[in-house]
């Protein structure tokens, strides 16, 4: 095979995860071909290795990378660029009511029937891709994804300024949540399980405090980020009747709930997702945030399979991959 | 003992219902003594005998009576009134920020630590009672409580007129709901078990459908008013995409739920409880809602263990109580 036409790429096939020379993607007429610069490991791609979802393929979907090819926007090559993750077909009911994001027909990049970004190239439709300002570097802009994440909670959640707010769990997604939450001006409480993750939090001024000293039923919003049933137990003791619960992480099977609990306080529960990238880019040119405090280290794209240990092992936070 | 200072009564102890001659209640300071004109049956009422919540006293929640005496406020003796069945500390933080039916202390009339109106004399505070508009007659104002608990959906919920709303369950206070739901011109459907329950809402120009034909992924709002776990897993298969899913009846235990679906498809489910009185009444001043369609009969306090028979039922609606 030509070199010039393959790459490496972290490739998932039944479970097992492989550094492998893959074809080199050509992109169709609405898209862009993009070559990485930096693309960060999430806590779906580790779910994705352990199975939580079928796919198989490149796996990736954080990113920041520069515009090689765009065959309908030729303006665009040199652009460096992020991009959203779910592929819409702009027709179907979800699209025509302005939910692209739960497109009927979506796919997603690098989490179902997509190839994603743990490769040197991909392609992606030019509608999907943002610029990055000139300010952002690409340690930051690589995180815009889960910083999106994040700002989804202000997108679903009634946080007001006045508002007790906790974050149970201080890992990649509740740091970014954090971040975000405490621009509002709300007292804000972090549930953090490692010191490093409550350094970076109390750096920045925003409070940590232990599980076992959460107030029970006095908050106004609880977001659970950790993913595991005890989060979640917590965050039913630390709300507040008629408070909002946001379930802001991956979670694997079903947990039972006490129903009556939640109709007798009349407690809600908003599952919450993937977010808007504008005001996430916005938010990091004006550098109200502050993503990159939660980069571990980068690793080579064939050092990859070392990558995803180091982001599996205990208070890891984000480990970055490139090329 | 005299006969002026007993009366008949509907007891509950160690889950048995009896009918008793129990002593006359004192009212307090702050209170009214209200002689029963009728009282009605609930879901909550039957869940409580079987167990739901560990109660013993009289039961019952649902009335309208005439105020007999009220010794801080004489002006009211000869009122016909209604009353709020929660009753609130006035000073806890859930009553100094608004939520008094959330209230830390709170006793609850026949539900929770006080005696409830399944007998022919009880007392409530005064500013728990409102007075029932002259054009409502009394098999009306009886059904001011599960009515109010109705209009809570639209305290809590997005629904605006353009939505597809589906109601699961056309019971006692599905019924309700459903009257209340469809004068927001939303394009309302009620799942209905029983032929019974269907025309009464047909009757009204409501539509209803079976839960086979119930289309999937569509609706933005489901209010779920079965307490079965067949209601609720109708409703997640019915509710779109960052719709809600309203939990409307008195559940028991705890139900497993797919936590990654709710965050995929950024589904929120709200927990709703006891409403406002005066939204209830003025619906029913201005006869936009006819809530007595649901009454099915009337029974003496004396033969109120055959009426909570009739009650439980397979398809039976509102069984009422009287002196």
């Amino acid at each position: 095979m030509d070199n010039a036409n393959v790459m490496n790429a972290l490739w998932l096939e039944d479970g097992r995860l492989s550094v492998q020379q893959v074809p080199v993607p050509q992109p169709a007429e609405n898209e862009a071909l993009i070559g990485l610069r930096l693309a960060g490991i999430c806590g779906t791609d580790l779910e994705l290795v352990e199975g939580y979802y079928p796919f198989a393929g490149v796996l990736g979907h954080e990113f920041v990378g520069d515009v090689l090819a765009c065959p309908g926007k030729p303006e665009l090559v040199g652009q460096r660029v992020v991009g959203e993750i779910n592929l819409s077909c702009g027709r179907c009911e979800q699209c025509l009511n302005l939910r692209p994001t739960h497109c009927s027909r979506r796919t997603v990049l690098g989490i179902v029937n997509r190839h994603g970004v743990f490769g040197e190239r991909f392609a992606l439709p030019v509608k999907n891709l943002h610029p990055v300002p000139e300010g952002v570097d690409d340690e930051t802009a690589v995180l815009t994804e889960p910083l999106a994440a994040a700002c989804q909670c202000l997108e679903q959640l009634p946080v007001k300024p006045r508002d007790r707010v906790l974050v149970v769990g201080a890992g990649r997604l509740g740091q970014l949540i954090a971040q975000v939450l405490s621009l509002t001006g709300c007292r804000l409480s972090v549930v953090a399980k490692y010191s490093r993750q409550r350094s970076l939090l109390n750096e920045r001024g925003i409070r940590t405090v232990e599980p076992e000293n959460v107030p029970h039923r006095e908050w106004d919003v609880v977001v659970e980020a950790t993913g595991d049933t005890s989060g979640f137990e917590l965050a039913t003791r630390a709300i507040r009747p008629l408070g909002t619960i946001a379930l802001k992480s991956t979670y694997r099977g079903a947990i039972p709930i006490d129903f009556s609990a939640l109709v007798v306080d009349e407690i809600s529960l908003v599952g919450s997702r993937c977010g808007p990238f504008a005001p996430a880019l916005r938010l990091m040119a004006q550098s109200l945030v502050e993503p990159r405090v939660i980069v571990d280290c980068a690793y080579p794209l064939k050092s990859g399979i070392k990558a995803f240990e180091q982001a599996r092992s205990p208070g890891a936070l984000k480990v970055l991959l490139h090329p």
